[in-house]
């Protein structure tokens, strides 16, 4: 069986998984998704969870990328140390079997710091492979945790996690902020003025106890708390994202409600955002790595 | 009834309760602590809650501090805002009845900040009015929101809330990093190379995700990441607390093992840490506000 008869690909997560029919010309035909995450699979039950897949998808070679290659999936891939491109990554596939390739994750490590991601690597490499962002750029791609990339002649030269999402849902959920953040952040203006506050403080474990003490005090009216809030989070996190530095323009991407709110705290630094569906991305990825096997 | 002749002090807080009999000599002579905090007193109910401290210590006046006078306690206590002292506070009592007096949180606005407290001005105005502490001093108060408070001529010039203690217990219970942090943190050397990357380092979103990353890379045993990752929190609320001065020494008032933690990171920082048992200020403070009813 050749992979260019069309495959499948599945961007597994922790707490779901995408999987997409890829025809011989390229197309997604088909796709669905569940909430087999990685972590709602027994230990022993991947090759099941698998064979489900190409139930529902057809008996096809299969592409897998994510935390499925994690010390928590099926089979782990070693990352891929940085500088990585489609090239690093696709020659670094673990195979579980004849047809079933992993695709690896990728690190970084310099003297002061360690990073890692697993799956975006697949969006970030297929964007650049498809020409849909530049060679050399700068990119913000949102989640649970999100990973700002630098691209360098179309390889990931390096990147950062911010915990920005998990953080926001941490707070959400259980925290004495929970109460005041249960709507849904949109990028209005309580959103604007959270995102300068982040933009311009970084002491972000005090500025979100003030989002509270700001509506004790009737400083602030309790209906925009979250707007404030979510701004404050991604305002502060684009703030480490630039360290410093102007790039002009950043690519944002990921998925669009969240890509917009990142793209507007963008804007409020003074820098262009271009936003890209991180699903194209991904559908991009796997055709460019498939074509290396 | 007269308060000289001894009362019950309460440390009404959110998840449990502290009460304390206090004889007419002065003398903490009996006391008790359970779960009853005010998230687990159904509305309606609180009457009876505070007979119980009656039916367990003896029939005498009550002085209530903590979140008993938040919006979820028994009676709403306003604020008394900054600069605050034991005057201001003892002169803002709310009286639930006529042997009940629940103690006023303080409050902190400026242009800038808004910022709350409940329970900590007993302990920390405690201190001042017993001499434990100098009339001008920086004091940082340790727990689920740690408070920094500028004391000035004996009184609480202004404070800033750091949410240290509750992102540590939320990161720990619920996020990517809950599996590394179930150890016990000590101040020892993971520890204090996490303090000193926390005091030079304010992206604690971006830092903290390096903790699990450094391990997944080989970067840093397993055993030394609760140890790291508290420091690292501590270190960054240490930062904030300072705001770019030296103040030569810092007060660290608290529950021990919390004190012990941040006395270790101010030491890290090149400063000295005086530390001091929160309970037994907590005692002088309500022995001072007593004095004034």
């Amino acid at each position: 069986m050749r992979w260019s008869d069309g495959f499948i690909a599945a961007d597994w997560g922790t707490t779901n998984r995408r999987a997409y029919l890829i025809d011989a010309s390229g197309k997604c035909v088909d796709e669905f998704e569940d909430g087999k995450g990685v972590l709602n699979v027994p230990e022993g039950d991947f090759p099941q969870a698998v064979a489900e897949i190409r139930e529902r998808l057809g008996d096809k070679p299969l592409l897998l990328a994510g935390m499925i290659g994690s010390n928590r999936g099926w089979i782990e891939a070693s990352y891929v140390a940085c500088p990585a491109g489609l090239d690093e990554v696709a020659g670094a596939l673990v195979w579980a079997g004849q047809r079933e390739a992993i695709v690896p994750g990728v690190s970084y490590l310099d003297e002061e710091r360690a990073d890692v991601m697993r799956g975006e690597e697949v969006q970030l490499l297929g964007a650049v492979g498809t020409d849909l962002i530049p060679r050399d750029c700068l990119v913000c791609h949102p989640g649970t945790h999100n990973k700002w990339a630098v691209v360098s002649d179309g390889r990931i030269e390096s990147f950062r996690t911010v915990m920005t999402g998990e953080l926001y849902n941490l707070l959400r959920e259980y925290s004495i902020l929970s109460e005041l953040l249960q709507g849904d952040a949109s990028p209005d203006e309580a959103f604007r003025r959270g995102a300068r506050h982040g933009l311009g403080h970084g002491e972000i474990q005090a500025e979100l106890f003030s989002v509270r003490a700001r509506v004790l005090l009737g400083q602030a009216p309790r209906e925009e708390a979250c707007g404030y809030a979510s701004g404050l989070l991604i305002g502060s996190d684009v703030r480490i994202g630039l360290g410093g530095n102007e790039p002009g323009e950043i690519v944002v991407m990921g998925r669009p409600e969240l890509t917009e709110l990142y793209a507007e705290a963008i804007r409020e630094a003074g820098l262009r955002a271009i936003e890209l569906d991180g699903e194209q991305c991904f559908l991009a990825g796997v055709a460019r790595i498939a074509e290396r096997i």
